[in-house]
């Protein structure tokens, strides 16, 4: 089998550097072009892929991407995500966006959180793989979710699909920082994030509007920046409906997760980011109290793999008819 | 005027070694005595404090205890904090408790979380200082609160003494591992920690008693370790009264802690671990979204300082009616 | 073509751990076989290898390695790796004992450092990949080189078989905890480690020892543990020869590693920990003062991967003559 | 006694906060004035100091600064430095300047390394406090030594004054990334520390300049980051002459720091960066090697307290006559 040729729009960055890695041990895709997120910076290589994956990043052109690839991942700033995204699929290339730009499907929502988003002619699929796998396989535009949203959806959209929950639903989420990207600032560097815990977007973090979507229901999102490289880890708290107990959840994921290789339902043994990092899995445990009905969540994964490169990566497994642990396992 | 005596009881520990580096620098107190939490360990001194607290450590003896000092600070296992501490008390000495054996007023909730604490004759203090001035210039025996429970208390107790909070208090926690104390065990190993957050005691940690006895009302307490040594923040989760504003509860806040040289009130301004270390500082901030009527509290300290050593000694200042701040500031 | 059975013996610490992590994406061959390094422990599986590999670990029983494996990797204490090597091989299988049991040729300092290995009938052959391919091909038991020493001798040794060094060897290496093993010890208490850095060992480290058996002249060494979980980087201070340049030096690395596809031979862009960890690369780089004659050397590795579980998997690959980077790349 | 008034030049990079932090506790001095290192930011507070210093951070003024102070401590860029310094030793201020500007006396070296420090006519007192206090009484302008020779030479100098030592002299160290500045960039980044360690500046650091000043001879210096905040820990490798010992080494750092209150001479009890941060102190330890009369100097600090603003404090009280500990102990 010829291996398909697959483009990465913004290499440079953790997510794009984590594709490279992942792609190059992928048994049917080879990374043909790599390029940077702009069109101005010449070619490099990358140090830490030396004998991995030997290629040069080259400045950002639509044109080379549309005639060198027949898919593209991209991890670009938004407003430049708008252009390149949609002109790819125009030219018969499919897209898998690791940003934000394609994931929210309301007007007005978009419009606050990702101003420069146009308005889309083309379908764009909503890319948390173990819900959307049908249609994964004819999707031309996918918008991976975000780190966050993935941790929080995959504990809290079978328990909504399945109508256990009443009441509000809390995510509190924690996260590392490689989540706040590469460009240094005061808020990634060193000495600021050691032996530091800051919550941020509180109230206020586009990611909550995406989880919202994706439940259909308000949500109370709170971020904060741990200090560690890699990881996210999300605790929920809910109420469950009145004649929900123990025993209905457990059934209620593993139904919703039987046929899920990277999604590891692990009970009351509660999963630790420890667990996940470099790895492809989303591992979901919980804790119930049932006098209270209060139902504990912790859901956990690495924001550069299952939160970005490793499930872009699913997604076309998914999206090309491959086994979807082609690369990941 | 003649310094005061104080003897540490568990000065091994890291709470014991804070308390020592803290008492060098009072102006009013000498640690005369510093002993173990057994009494079959040989004398010892502690190289990290040479040159600021010279003394050995010895093995722990009531009678030179109760010889030689005229407050006590103590760190101990719960079932010798249990005997020693109501044996000084009887003995003449005033007792500052920094582990969990004396807080729980409730004699069922004390018996399920401290089984070997007795029922005492003496009256016993809880000692967050802010909230218990008066209680303090009499007390013999204080138990000084949990290091989760200061961050959160100080954070919910204004909101609920106003009555501004309606329905369910959700307090999901994160701190530094010397919370975990010093012995050497899987969970505190630096292999396990490092690049790790977990969740613990969900739904069933004794600090959760502790909190529910002095806000008066349940709440759902979720602690976590996360990979810093020390350091604590609270993300407390409530909902207000139909009638309350922003402007109330700052307010309230402001009312609250006008008085309190280590409560730092900071508003929407969140305030992060960074800023509290090392300090006997708490502080607390908020993001309130009047639309939902959702408030979101974020409070920090050091869990070894205003969470236990510097807690302490603050309240040892309100006892013996010194200046609150004095060797701590 | 069938899969090779492979047990590991020592199964529960972290290079055991690593090396079953390794293998299950190895292509010829298959854990069978994995025990715990005592004979006591009860069955158990590894959470965070689940769906990775679902095999259980059991008691260690030789009778049993021996009946259902071809070859074993060993990370066991001393004493149990000098009983169960030579029985093994005894027996039919090949090993590859990943401890330091059997590293040392010299009778006296095998005594001095490993005082419980019993003087063998058997040759070993010191499983340094790079520099002993050769005698790998028909070993029966390898002693794979620690990892400092690993990082150490591929910067030394090409230098010291082109005889370009003159007088003392300086080597200063940095390791991460994992190094340390994971019995929980107040050395690798977290809190004890964040924050720190310590050199241990100093004058007296038996790693250095083995890096003079493979440099053949005497060493200075000291190990460092710093506040990292994975990697170690060796820094080494050498004088050169006078008729030594610049371009000699490179040209004897890169000749000495022309067709090690595990060894970056970086020059003076010097490699850093974060370029190998979870890789099996090790990276060495180097300036070079040409008044002084003076070179810095520096050297990196993952010490769980290059310098434990990858290069016993290397050192399988060329034993059983399949490509070195089989389930390595 | 009236305070001296004094003023901080630099107030807002990571030693000018430790510097106001410090100063806020001392009992003789005030900071009346803080300034940021450019003239041109608004004024602003300090949220961590809340409480602690309550002062405002204004824009650098040096009509301002002479009118106001009696002393001034900088922490600016070296041109900005070199300008500032000279200027207010002649308008009577006594300056300490943290940074290096005016360390290196020969004229060639400073100008290849500070080529922006002018030639100056006023005296300079290289501020190792522990070998120029004489010197300090008279100071108006102290060169506070660098955060890496404050720890290399307070382990070496002793032995180079006592002529012990014959041969090279190698120097590995290893600093918290603190001491890179506050300046947010790719070195300081949080994703790109944190499970790293890396060397930099090899043979080419302009600490190896100011160290070999001091030593009278060259050395080999190799400076690293390793992930942690502050910190910093020396490892110096020198043979001693045929006729010393162990006794004469011990009897030479005695000697050297019997009046030293931030010396602690630890002999082969190796210290550790955790038992100094937050402190003035200065650890030193060492090993030997009687058959190969090799010693291995262990010697740590905080590089921001002894390597920053806390010997700058120390000096201060030198040059004004108090007592050396004031403030800092």
């Amino acid at each position: 089998m010829a291996l398909v040729s697959i483009g990465v729009a913004g290499a440079s960055g953790y997510a794009g550097q984590e594709l490279i890695r992942l792609a190059a041990r992928h048994p049917f895709i080879r990374v043909t072009t790599a390029m940077a997120s702009g069109s101005t910076d010449g070619a490099r290589t990358l140090p830490a892929l030396t004998g991995v994956w030997d290629g040069q990043i080259t400045p950002l052109s639509l044109d080379q991407l549309a005639a060198e690839t027949q898919a593209v991942f991209m991890t670009l700033p938004d407003s430049v995500a708008a252009e390149v995204g949609p002109a790819l699929v125009a030219r018969g290339v499919r897209v898998f966006d690791i940003g934000g730009t394609f994931r929210l499907h309301d007007r007005t929502l978009r419009h606050q959180w990702y101003p420069t988003t146009p308005d889309l002619e083309i379908p764009v699929v909503y890319g948390l793989t173990e819900h959307y796998r049908r249609e994964l396989v004819e999707a031309r535009l996918v918008a991976c979710p975000g780190c966050y949203p993935t941790a929080a959806l995959l504990a809290l959209r079978p328990l909504i699909d399945a109508n256990l929950i009443d009441g509000d639903v809390i995510i509190d989420a924690k996260s590392g920082i490689s989540g706040a990207g590469k460009k240094p600032s005061e808020r990634t560097h060193f000495s600021e994030c050691h032996g530091n815990v800051a919550a941020y977007g509180v109230l206020g973090h586009r990611h909550g509007a995406e989880i919202e979507q994706e439940l259909r229901q308000t949500v109370t999102f709170t971020p904060h920046l741990v200090p560690l490289d890699r990881g996210l880890l999300a605790t929920s708290y809910v109420r469950v409906r009145p004649d929900v107990d123990d025993t209905a959840i457990a059934a209620t994921f593993a139904s919703a997760y039987a046929s899920s290789p990277f999604v590891r339902v692990r009970g009351d043994a509660l999963p630790e980011i420890k667990h996940v990092v470099h790895t492809n899995f989303c591992d979901i445990g919980w804790k119930y109290d049932d006098a209270s009905r209060r139902l504990v969540l912790v859901s956990c994964l690495d924001n550069l793999v299952k939160g970005a490169a490793g499930q872009a990566l699913q997604n076309l497994n998914v999206a090309f008819g491959w086994d979807e642990t082609a690369g990941l396992s």
